[in-house]
Formats: C-alpha cells, structure tokens, sequence
C-alpha cells in the first residue's frame, strides 16, 4: 500500500507511543491512559494519531490505522483502543510487524495492517492466520497491567501499561504466549468490471474531502490506457484525474460540474474534493456513498 | 475513592505537567501555555488531560480531576485552569498532596481532590481548613510570574510559569506562604433513604454514558444483600448491574427496557449506558437528571 | 506587539517544534506530521499551537500565529500548514527571525509575524521585502523531504520532516536558497478619524469572547486622556474599558446592556466578552463584526 519509508529513519532505541482510540477529547479518558503510561515510563514519547474515530467505529480504526502507520518509526508501539467488546471474552493481542507493535483488543481492528500482509484477504469477516514474518501475542501475563482491571476501560488497564512496559523495553514474549489466528473484518472492497471500478466513500475528512476504497494501485495498474475517463459520484461527473486540488477546471469540464476534482489523495486512495469548500456538504454525500471511475479503453 | 496505586509506578525525579482547563481547543491558549512551559522547561513532559471542560464549571473540573489525578505520578504537577474570577482578589494556589501537586485559583475547584482528604466534607459552599498531611501555598511570589502578569489570562502568566518551575525543582515554598483554608464548593450528594439511593447525573461522556455521582462504596457497603435490585432513570427501570457494556440482557428484564445497562464504571461510580448508541440521547438525559437506586431487602 | 520576553527563558540548545494548522483533529493528519517528525528526530519536543484554524483561512493562522509566537522559545520551529495552493506552484519557505523559526507555504501566513518587523506595512495583498535583521529561504532541497513528495499533503511530505531536520540541527542553508521577498497578505487595519477609532471583530473564541483588530497601541497612545468613553458594537454601548472579566458593572451603565465588558485581552487588542456567557452568541456577531471606540476629548 504504502510503499514509501521514512526519510533518514534512525533506529534510536526509542519506542514512541502511538494512540488511537474513539474516546473523544472531552472527557479524561486519554489524559488518564497518559498517566499510566508516565507512571510507568516518565520519559515516554505519547503521540496521537486520532481519539476521534467514530464510537466503536472498528472498520474506521482499521483504515485509519492501516494509512497511517508506515509514517511512524519501526519501533512505535501502536495502542488501538476502539473496543465495544471491553470487558467480554475478547482477547487483548499483541502484532508485531517490521513497521510497528499493534496492542489492540482481537476485533478486527487491525485487518487493514494486516491486510498489507496477507496473500488472500478473506471476503468475510472470520479469522486470517498470522501472516509470515508477523508475530502475534495474546496479552495474558496480568504483572504488566493495572490492577484490579476494570470490566470497562482496558485503554486504562490493559493497553496504557502495556504499552509503557513495552516502551521500556520489556520482551514481548513475557506479555503472553503466542497464538495463530488474528480476527478478520473485510472494508468494503471496489469491484472492476469491464472498463469500471465501483467502490464506496469510506472517510469524509475534515476538509469535506470524499476519500474512497479505489486504491491507487487499481488505476495505475491498468493496462489499457491509464487514464481515468470518468468519476461518477452523487450523480455528478468529474472528468480526468487531477494532480492537486487546484488544478484548473479541465476545459472538457461539463457546465454545471461545480469544478470537483478527482484526485489520488496522499493516503494513495481516490479522492473527490470541492477546492472552494466541502464535496460532501456540495454532493450531500458521506460515507458509504457510491463512486464510480469509468477507465478509458 | 480511588484505592490503587500505579503498577510499578517509579520514583524518577521527572514532573510531568499535567494541564486540565475550559480553554478548548480552537484557540491558541493551550498552546501558549505550553510555550511558556517550554520557556522555561524545555525538556518538560507536557500532558493534556482535558481542555474541554464547560467555560467556567467548576465543579466540572473538580470531579473530572478528582476521578483522574490517582493514575498520574505522584510526582505530576497538575494546573487546572477553569477561573472565571482570573484577576480578581481570589487567591492563585498550590495544594501539596501524597498524590501530586496542584496548582489552581482557589474557587473550589479542587474540592473533590481535597474530598478524598476531609473527614467531614461541608455540605455548604465556604472553606476547609487544609486537611493533616496536606499543604497548600498561596502564589505570592511574582518571582516566578510572566511579567507583566495579564488581568485577564493566568493560565499563561501564573500557572504555565510556575507548574514549568516546579518541574525543574523550584521549592514549593519559594512560591509563596502556607495558607490555612482553601475555598470549598460541595458537589451534590447523593442521599441514602431506606433502601433507596438518589443521587443525579453529573457527567455525560463521549459515549452518551450517563455518570452519576453514587460511588461504589455506597452500594458495595450495603450489609444487606449487597445486589442492586433496579436503577431508575428518565422513567426507565433497569433490572441488576452489568459488569460489562455488553453483557446480555438480563431474562428479567422487562419489555421496552431498551437494553440499557447500569453498572459501576471506571472512575468508580454508577453509570447508565446504551451498548448499541447514546443512553443521554436515548433517554434526553443530560447532566442534573434523578437516579434512584432500589437494593433488595 | 507583544513586548514581554519569556521569563528566565533559558536557551538551552533544544529547538521545539511547533504545529499550526486547518487539519482539524478527527483526521490523522496531524498525527502521521508528528510520526514522520519523530522518525528523524525520535526526541523531538513537539506542541500543538491550534489545528483548528478555519479550512484555508490563511488570515485567522497568520492572527494566530502573530498573537503567540513571543510566548515560545526564541529556538522554536514553527511549522503553519494552512496551505490551500499545495502543490501548485507557490514556494515553501523557511523565515529566521530573532523569536523563532517558521516553515509555511508563501501564501501571506505569515504577514502577522513579519508585521512586527517591516517599517511600512503595505495595505494591499503582495509582496514585501525580507526585512533586515530576518532571513528567508526557499526550501528547494528535496534531501530534507519525504519522497515521493504527494501533490496534497506537504505538512506531510516537506513540512514536517523540514521541521524535524531543523530540530536536530541541519543548517537552514542547506534547505535552500536565500529569497528577497515574502508573499505579503495584509489583515484588515483599524482606522482613526478624530476621536473614533473603527475597527472589526477578527476571532471569536471559545469563550464567545469577540476579539477586534484594534490593539492597545493604539488606545494607550491616545495623547488627550487615554481613557476609552465609549465601545460600540452589534448596537450595544459599553461604558469604559473593564480591568478583568469580572469587574463590577460599571454604575453608568445603561439599562439594558446586558453587562457586557470591553477590556485589553491577554492578546493585545480590544475585546468584547460577557462574563455570564458568550458575547458572540448574545450580540449574533461574529467576525467581520464592526466595533467602534470613541475616545474622550
């Protein structure tokens, strides 16, 4: 997916800390997580990738998580709490792979990292075996948690400390014993037919940007022409590709177009922005919405 | 209130600088507040544990920090911010306790940290005397101030200095002279009747869960029987208490009880909570809303 | 503008990095700038000023920015990402000031800083000068960047790791070539006419506090009295200028207005807040608000 490394990447021994969870910004719920995390570690390096998935939004995670990740360190320790399961009989796991430690519970939020891993991602949601070359842990060993462990905050319990002991260097095979199996839950995968891609809009950033499933490997990977004829979304048509959201309105731009653009945005998926403002507010569109590239033949 | 103490939480010498403050997040005043810090600490560990408290609730900050502070460092300098008289003749203090430093204005807003201190907390708004192995100082000493100290931002100009100077060693007691009394603003209290707890909602989370202000302590310590038999909210009833979010429902429970589960949350009090959304939007519930609890006899 | 120097501000070698941005804070922009930051320099000190600028609104960031960089170490680099031209043929500069470094597309952002050191500010949109004592560089060198390089995502691909190289002490030399002048965006300027003084509103903040362009310069230079008679705005008078928030209502104040307070923020310049609440929601003003003072003869 991505397949760009980081620029003059020193491995220093250092460990960060990278947090994602749908707790929000309002309540205390990440600041505590913090504290535990310096109780245990007073010179770790916290970072947050977002506290702002949608409430037990496990699919959001997973893709947020999965374009993210290869920008951080090799060495960060990656804690996901998106976790509607807290406290049931889901496992809490370890993935270690060559671009990062994953403690997240086993729901499937960490199907989209995997997902660059696996040979055959399954269609269904279910189980993958641990790919070649990753490592994954059940979290079972209670001397790194925080004790008594509450029924309902293992971001505070479980996750924190955990991630502060690996931080400090404590070996991941005294976290747990290691298992085969990681749970699977599939995004919504575009399909090609013909000369047409059909996927879906899976994030509305900030900006009211449109980003979609159609990864950018799909279209470069056409063999015919390479250039994309048409995006259909919201029953507008956006004619060719553009390089940023600036570019100007293609002379061929239909009237009435409201000078959308299609892009491939810097996670390497399509993209459909408004550069005078919000796609989704203009189109009225979120996520799930269709979207269509119609390839040149 | 809170009993456990951090796993492993080392003595390290470090003071991380913990910022609770109504400030939000759309202005640069937290960020300036960090400047400051780094001004003067430059190596200082910074963390937020939440500027999203409502502008001017007090009594807010006072239970977001009194559920949080036990899970920082002993050795963690707190500045809470939440200061409608900032210049005015109310007195800016640090508060000393076995569980970290506080510094604040003195309106009550650490009276739930001063609670867990207190043999008998007043029912009524006023002061406490500083209780035995505390120590509170009032901030005297404009040494250790951004001059000129602005009427109108302590945060920046008091604060954010002295919790940067603490962190590097200043004496607590260069900061100013020991006080006797610190200003005290009672929570609202639930109230035991029988067999019956009121209390009412006092916070609603990022999830919509409802947090009422009835500690465990009041329901563990029943010598009866010990068993919620059901909690009452918003003309709903909920039969037991769930130890998860998602336990089942109980067989018990009657028709168009919606799902909604009580149980005792993280921070050690009774919540209500709607696993598949919002149990404050399901309910219109917001903070002030009656609870009652009925333990069996 | 500001004239304080930060207190006992020790230079101590360290060089924080400071983000300013539009990213928002649900989107893991922001998040994956602070990886890439931390894959080159894994200690690198790194605040958040505000993510929350309006979408593209390059004269809010520059207010923002203007408004606080004095209050950060003189070894800070500031990265300000509010860069609607991304990839399109604006440059990328680097400025050097004696109170900080700052990365920034050359787009106007930072005609609020360069405001504190140019003799005339021309009252048109630009270009200025590099004025003495400051030095600007392009940043041409893609050895410092992320490569591939996206056509969206420059806080990403050239800004962050810019940052961080900067942080561990690469040369600002070797990222570029000196430039003589900056893209200059002026804000909109007060304006005297005897004894009124017309300016606008130009942050809301989250207090509701209407905060006008109209800086104490201006007012306290006032040779006749220095006193202010009269604030008027959305149609309200306010009665002289307040000390803190809290002052007593002033015993001229007319019947009817609301208390409303007009007092010198912590900022520098004029505003308007209402101690009860928001001023802004209480007047329906918001930016571009007109505000007038008249000034005692």
């Amino acid at each position: 997916m991505q397949e760009r490394e980081i620029l003059n990447n020193r491995s220093s021994g250092e460990r960060p800390i990278i947090l994602t969870t749908d707790f929000g910004l309002t309540d205390s719920y990440v600041g505590v997580m913090k504290g535990v995390i310096l109780g245990i570690n007073p010179r770790a390096a916290i970072v947050d990738l977002t506290h702002q998935i949608q409430p037990q939004n496990i699919l959001q995670a997973s893709f947020t998580l999965a374009t993210s990740y290869r920008f951080f360190p090799n060495e960060s320790i990656h804690a996901v709490v998106v976790d509607p399961g807290v406290g049931t009989t889901r496992q809490a796991i370890l993935l270690i792979t060559p671009h990062g430690r994953f403690l997240a519970p086993d729901n499937g939020v960490l199907s989209g990292v995997l997902g660059d891993y696996v040979d055959v991602a399954p269609s269904k949601p279910g189980s993958v075996s641990v790919p070649d070359g990753l490592t994954a842990i059940s979290l079972t060993n209670p001397t790194y948690w925080l004790e008594p462990v509450s029924q309902t905050f293992h971001g505070r319990d479980v996750f924190a400390p955990v991630a502060a002991h690996l931080s400090t260097g404590v070996s991941d095979t005294d976290l747990g014993d290691p298992i085969g199996d990681i749970v699977w839950l599939p995004a919504p995968q575009p399909v090609r037919e013909g000369n047409t891609i059909s996927g879906e809009i899976i994030v509305v950033d900030h900006f009211g940007n449109l980003v979609s499933n159609i990864p950018a490997s799909m279209i470069s990977g056409d063999k015919t022409s390479g250039k994309i004829a048409m995006v259909e979304i919201g029953g507008q048509n956006i004619l060719g590709l553009s390089r940023t959201f600036h570019d100007a309105a293609q002379p061929e731009a239909p009237s009435g177009s409201n000078k959308l653009v299609a892009l491939m945005g810097s996670n390497g998926y399509l993209e459909v922005a408004y550069p005078d403002g919000s796609a989704a507010a203009l189109l009225d569109a979120g996520v799930g919405e269709p979207v269509r590239v119609r390839i040149d033949s």
